[in-house]
């Protein structure tokens, strides 16, 4: 992936925002176990500092502000997370963060914040963005999402969704197949969408790279708010109503109660499955900038600019005839590493993990088991 | 080593002391760096918990208790650690626990100890015994200790080392050559000392151990007072003469000051060099007890049963798919260990060493830097 779009393949000129009133909802979940122990579950990924200077939520924000104030910026985030939520953005109205009473997938979630939406301003759009993905440079993707708003502008009817190109067989990621191109803004390839891939297995993963016909789903959607909820009433009815139902006491009295009373019969579904795999009218546009969806402590080796022996570090740490490791001191204790190589070392408040690097695919099932080990008290 | 004294061979009977006033010399120097970040500057080894219910230095003081009251029992140890070594043994005086101005090597330190033994009792026999050797079981130590008061009231002027059958070429330990099998006291063989040797190289243990004439030197000396003073005055007289004066000033109002004078120009030698190598009448008890000078993390394996994956664990530590390593968490933080194989793992106070096993010859190196690089906090 280029850090910088391409130029040239102009096809029509963008307005800032096209003829949109954006919203910009921000999914804020997550349980916090693959950045363990620095991540727990009242702290999760998008709350901490994992590099850099802000949290990757506050870094999520800021990249949309430029296009969205901070009153259009809606968090979807858990009941217990809602508080330290709030904390990490003073500059945002305390209502605008919303609570779910209990996780139920992205479909629901989604549909949520688009009822905000649409009782706000029925014409209005609105981007839904990961809270914890890393994107670089901002100018790129800020282009990206104008020319999502200009394919919104020319047909309000469109599900635009974001593909990053893959470089490798990546099994972890959900994939979609582009059909015929569109047309091309800014340089950004607008392409239909054939179908939605859950992630696949080493093979399959490997004709989709070699096909050059698939793209990594990004997690990012822009659409009218109206045509999701349309969108999600075809498709998944009951859902639909239960949406309306809980949209109807928004700024009410009954909110809290509405809410907690009709979200968790929810149908859990993320919305790729529930709707988009089931639209007729949905696009891809080719991503330019480089992306990073920090799926667990390797990412930061690609954050984090490694030192001469191929060492990650942060905080106070001495390593010693040490190689290829990541080595994380979060709360000033030293951390002394002696002829390691490929070990991941994290030390944050009373935990501390020590764990070889290609063994971090089973860091979430250990922080899972804390808990039936009477150690509840690390989670 | 067997763990029960060899039964037959009897030659002579044991009175409990003979005609010996024992008294108990124990030297508890050491820089903490071997245990590192459990042992520190201010808190060395002998001072720790490593394994079971006590401290190294008070296993050590209960080991030798049923022949030495806590009154003649005399600690050696740095100004910096007499606080914490006072605070450790409540039974005995103060004034037993004897400050070092500055380390000086087992030469002037026994020689110390010897002059203040001979000034309470002319007639005095001493042990001097390490502060941070496991011995194991005590009845057999004190069997041997029981024999060296034989072979010295039949002898007054020997001066009587224990020697450690080896079963490794191991090149961290002095040797003694054994010479003329003198007698055998309730199974324990005495031999005469023909010389003894520092550190070998590899080639050199394995020769050693190949000949079954050589023990290793577990640094426990047993003699009269007066018999090492007179011995230190033959082949050191500076030194004996520096001994005189410091003596002389014990119990008075001089003390401190003369203590502070004279011994940091004491001449910086281990007693082993400076005098038993040319001393006559040397004499080396085979000591059929299990010994281990606990001389890095590495003993705790022996010292503490290993869980069926072969791992040495203390404190709040949850492993999984780890094998062979010693996890060790200090202060009730919790270490998770992930897919490791032959790594340490101790977490104490604000320090963290993860090491692979087999470089733990390089942590004391690694700690004696960490003044330079601005960690002074650490040590």
């Amino acid at each position: 992936m280029g850090t910088e779009p391409r130029r040239g393949g102009w096809t029509r000129p963008l307005g800032p925002l096209g003829g949109n009133m954006l919203f910009a909802i921000i999914m804020a979940g997550g349980s916090g176990t693959r950045f363990w122990p620095k991540s727990r579950r009242d702290r999760p990924k998008q709350l901490l500092k994992l590099h850099g200077d802000a949290t990757m939520l506050q870094q999520t924000v800021a990249r949309i502000a430029p296009l969205v104030p901070p009153d259009r910026v809606l968090i979807v985030t858990g009941a217990d997370q809602a508080e330290a939520t709030r904390a990490q953005l003073p500059d945002l109205p305390a209502e605008n963060v919303i609570a779910e009473p209990c996780p139920r997938d992205t479909a629901p979630c989604v549909g949520l914040a688009a009822q905000i939406v649409a009782r706000r301003d029925p014409d209005a759009t609105m981007i839904v963005m990961p809270a914890d993905h890393v994107i670089r440079p901002d100018v790129s993707f800020l282009n990206t999402v104008k020319a999502a708003l200009a394919v919104i502008d020319a047909d309000p009817s469109s599900l635009v969704t974001f593909g990053v190109k893959p470089n490798r067989p990546e099994t972890g990621y959900g994939y979609i197949e582009r059909g015929e191109l569109l047309e091309t803004i800014d340089g950004i390839a607008a392409h239909r969408v054939v179908q939605f891939r859950e992630k696949p297995d080493r093979e399959t993963a490997r004709r989709f790279l070699e096909s050059g016909g698939f793209a990594w789903n990004a997690g990012i959607f822009i659409w009218r708010a109206r045509t999701i909820l349309d969108e999600i009433q075809r498709h998944r009815p009951e859902l639909g109503e239960a949406l309306d139902r809980v949209g109807a006491a928004w700024n009410t009295h009954d909110w809290a109660e509405v809410l907690n009373r009709e979200f968790p019969r929810m149908e859990r579904a993320p919305i790729d499955r529930a709707v988009m795999e089931k639209a007729a009218n949905v696009k891809v546009l080719e991503v330019l900038y480089d992306w990073n969806d920090v799926g667990d402590w390797r990412a930061l080796q690609a954050l984090i600019p490694p030192d001469e022996s191929g060492n990650t570090i942060q905080g106070n740490v001495l390593p010693s005839e040490t190689t290829n490791s990541i080595l994380i001191s979060d709360d000033g204790g030293l951390i002394a590493a002696l002829g390691l190589d490929d070990v991941v070392v994290v030390q944050s408040g009373k935990a501390t993990l020590v764990a070889r690097k290609d063994q971090l695919d089973k860091l979430k099932a250990l922080v899972e088991s804390l808990g039936e080990r009477g150690l509840g008290a690390y989670l």
